[in-house]
């Protein structure tokens, strides 16, 4: 082991000047991080998450570019495959990205019976829409992502993600998703799945309680609302004010879940699962049950999700547990 | 979010050619990695995780030695706490040790009603007594540690941590593992705690037939035994492995959990939880739960474990479930 690292620093020590000169000669010249931490490695280095970094290596890089809102980069990783990463935040990897899309779109949609007309905002890659798909229940499937770029780049580079646009029932918008929802006709969908980068810069928006009050409008009674919720370890101070907003808005019940997920800070991710007023949705135990026998032969089974993992995924540790509890319904 | 980013890896460019002199001129004699991958910053490179690296930024190196076993590291990190590493590989930090102790301790000793005698392997830094001695039921806490430095260490840095060794219920022997369980009288144990290093180098005997077969010959008739077992992420083959030994050697129950633990890679960590013949343990519903009215005043309350955590624990994603489910007993 020791010699391997050893290797692995000493190829570092010799690529720097190089990379040095990469970077003046603009090689990197979308300012994505490659090869500036560690040669030719992508690290993710951000104030949401200051002293710590997570580093993936990098075999080649795939696209670089620049929308009107984020940059872009697609590159192959030596051990997690395609790695897609926005503003130098990673989004997905080939081989993780099951667990976030599969959890993100189940626990909310399992917990209702027959979902029929779903929203996603955000999800641009398709991986959410991909899974909302094997629920043969649902007729109408509307997605309101506002960076075309997000779209065409996953359709191109991650065409088992982006498999989800293919199904006849998605209605794709580009465009501001806060907007999209305050024109929704109120009462229309039974589940909106949130599926945003972080609450710290263009989807801070996404966290608020006038958004949340879009949501809960657009919903019919008893619909439900999943949203990416961030780190326990991390930002819990960021999940009570989430939990807050919600609790406020909605009037169903209001419960916090996690999964596992190795290339986002800390390992893991949470999501805030809220139901409006209505029919009573009990979101610990699923009522509508996904099996894999079930989903669509165009689609690969279920890598991640399970009744189990859903019902497991409410169960927080005790630190967590004693400042969220109090606020949920 | 960029700015930051850029001023870190401006930081980095111009710290490099003075951290290549200081490796030159001998200020990292132990070659713990420090400085040496991203300047400042420790980062753990591994071919156990290849491709990957998590780093924490260092706020000042504490210790530094090498003992007849391995290099052994502790840095006051900037957002984690204190960090203990052996070989390169984190064994914890002050922020997320307790789901890792918590859980590799109560997982086995809430299995089973009226724990006496426990014998803990490894577990130097002194966590896994602390946790034991919250089971007021214990009267005799053995443990065998083959690295005196690591208690040595563990006392004088990780208070917090080594409180553990304070118990008069322990006994510290500083030797070797599998001779101190071959030599132990059969049956002596309610329960024994593996607390080791990855599979991969010293600790490797522990996760083979001959040490589970001396492991189980310790233990009373439905006695248990928890072992530290590796990543789903990353370790499916090694898990493998060591599911079917267990299933060979154990002929109670044998089952695989997991939690989430930060600063380990990818994340997370799983543990084996096995009983030999005898009284059945149900390791999934836990009869001797734990309050935290009932731990001791001397030690700080639970963190992280609970009972409804300790079940969820055993909940696998279906990948996972596929591969070690048709293995167990």
């Amino acid at each position: 082991m020791a010699e391997e690292k050893n290797m692995v620093e000493f190829e570092s020590c010799m690529k720097r000047q190089k990379d040095n000169d990469n970077e003046e000669n603009g090689k990197d010249p979308y300012g994505n991080g490659i090869s500036s931490v560690i040669p030719g490695w992508f690290s993710e280095i951000s104030p949401m998450w200051p002293g710590e970094a997570h580093s993936l290596k990098i075999e080649k890089i795939l696209f670089q570019g620049k929308s009107e809102y984020q940059k872009v980069m697609v590159f192959q990783s030596s051990t997690y495959g395609k790695v897609l990463v926005l503003d130098g935040v990673i989004q997905l990897t080939e081989r993780d990205e099951c667990a976030y899309q599969e959890m993100i779109t189940h626990l909310p949609l399992c917990s209702i019976a027959n979902p029929k007309k779903v929203l996603v905002i955000g999800g641009g890659d398709g991986g959410v829409l991909r899974e909302v798909s094997r629920h043969s229940s649902i007729e109408k499937i509307d997605i309101c992502e506002i960076d075309n770029m997000v779209v065409e780049v996953s359709k191109q580079y991650f065409p088992e993600v982006a498999v989800g646009f293919n199904d006849p029932r998605v209605t794709l918008r580009i465009g501001d998703g806060v907007a999209f929802l305050k024109a929704a006709a109120e009462g229309t969908y039974d589940a909106v799945i949130v599926d945003s980068s972080d609450p710290i810069g263009p989807a801070q928006e996404l966290f608020e309680k006038p958004f949340f009050q879009s949501v809960a409008r657009a919903l019919r009674p008893g619909g439900v609302m999943c949203t990416q919720a961030e780190s326990i370890w991390l930002h819990m101070d960021i999940i009570e004010d989430i939990v807050s907003n919600c609790r406020q808005i909605f009037n169903g019940s209001v419960n916090y879940a996690w999964t596992t997920v190795p290339t986002y800070p800390s390992g893991m991710i949470g999501f805030m699962l809220c139901s409006t007023e209505g029919p009573t949705v009990d979101f610990k135990h699923p009522v509508n049950p996904i099996d894999e026998k079930e989903s669509q032969k165009s689609v690969r089974p279920l890598k991640f999700y399970n009744s189990e993992i859903h019902t497991a995924a409410f169960c927080l540790p005790s630190f967590a547990k004693r400042k969220i509890s109090s606020k949920e319904n």
